[in-house]
């Protein structure tokens, strides 16, 4: 792939951005994923709207992507309007050998699969270090706040060790987009996403984990600002 | 069971809310349900509070189940302080032979979820025209706004038929207490409960929905004042 514009500052980072910003093409509705890597994606859909006249729809999916979005000069759009997305791309914090990912490590997952779930084609973009064989993060999970010990009790029952994410920059827990709390999960090393995902969703008070089985294609930036694709087979 | 107090204007429920009263002793901490029938239960703790001494401490569920305990006198905690209830009372929409039920008709089901899911018992109040052999009423979906579309899209691809609950003192939609929507989700006769419950569980945007599988004894009020008590066979 081309290396244009790789600043070096996150040479894979920005890499994978600029490559998964080359899929969109005018006409088309596309979910704008949160993170730094996404960001780079967002700065080159801009530079293209600029340069080279593309014309697209954005849908956001949290506080921080709609601000780098509309610096950007991407006109945005809602799941509302337009139910079905063409293309999502967005970061994550893993994604292991069968397309399995986390995200949530900004707390904007619940938001994230959503837009991601509407879209025909979801791309995630990442730096080498996200990748592993199986999924070895902890797992964010967005809870309704009154259910913070019953929620507790059940990650518990399930192996996991849960801790209320705290925020740095007000007192007491982090309170996500959607004005809830994160209780981020340590599973060790899940060697079953798809089934720890459904007993995570039948916990009441969750409002949404950070396990992905939706990824479609995942983008790899390296160091000389080439970028490896894998494609998820289709079954 | 006793007669006393039974006014005559809905019986059957003033008869199921009295009785279920009478499980509550000294020292218990309860989970207090919404709705007409539990409304009667509020009303009879209240009289014991006052008239025999009795000392307990209530969970609500909603605002409206919030006043009515404080008007009724019951002193309140909440789930952060006693994470595990002694008991839990509240109505159903509808209560099928396996001691299935479905909640939301008031909106407040997924507070009730989480305080029920708290209880070490859980028992349901009901007129006798709420029980049926299997589960034939629609199922209140509560839903992250944002996620209108995707979910109704899943509801339709699991049989439902969805539709937004209209508001009629306010235009547009029902807001939750949790500030969410509620999509009714016609799915015919119920077959397996169980099965829909998770899978409803694992569409993304779902907050929680109105299939509880958690109700141990059902209290049946009948016209004569009486009640009819069922009790499920632990497994």
């Amino acid at each position: 792939m081309k290396e244009r514009n790789i600043s070096g500052e996150n040479p894979e980072k920005e890499a994978a951005g600029i490559a998964a910003a080359g899929l969109v093409s005018s006409g088309m509705v596309v979910g704008l994923g949160t993170g730094s890597t996404v960001a780079y994606a967002l700065q080159e859909l801009g530079r293209r709207i600029k340069e080279e006249g593309l014309e697209f729809f954005g849908v956001v999916t949290s506080y921080q992507s709609e601000m780098l979005a509309i610096k950007a000069g991407i006109p945005l759009t809602s799941l509302s309007q337009h139910p079905i997305l063409d293309l999502a791309i967005d970061g994550a914090d893993r994604v292991d050998s069968n397309f399995y990912a986390i995200k949530g490590g900004g707390a904007a997952h619940t938001r994230e699969k959503l837009v991601s779930m509407s879209a025909k084609r979801f791309v995630v973009v990442l730096d080498s270090s996200k990748l592993s064989e199986k999924l070895d993060h902890y797992v964010p999970v967005e809870i309704l706040p009154m259910a913070r010990e019953l929620v507790s009790a059940k990650l518990k029952e399930l192996g996991g060790k849960p801790k209320l994410r705290l925020a740095s920059r007000k007192d007491g827990p982090v309170i996500t987009d959607n004005g809830n709390f994160v209780l981020d999960t340590d599973f060790g090393i899940i060697e079953a996403p798809e089934e720890l995902s459904l007993k995570l969703s039948a916990i009441p008070g969750v409002v949404e984990h950070g396990i992905f089985s939706n990824v479609d294609e995942v983008y790899i930036g390296k160091q000389d600002g080439t970028v490896k694709i894998l494609k998820k087979k289709k079954a």
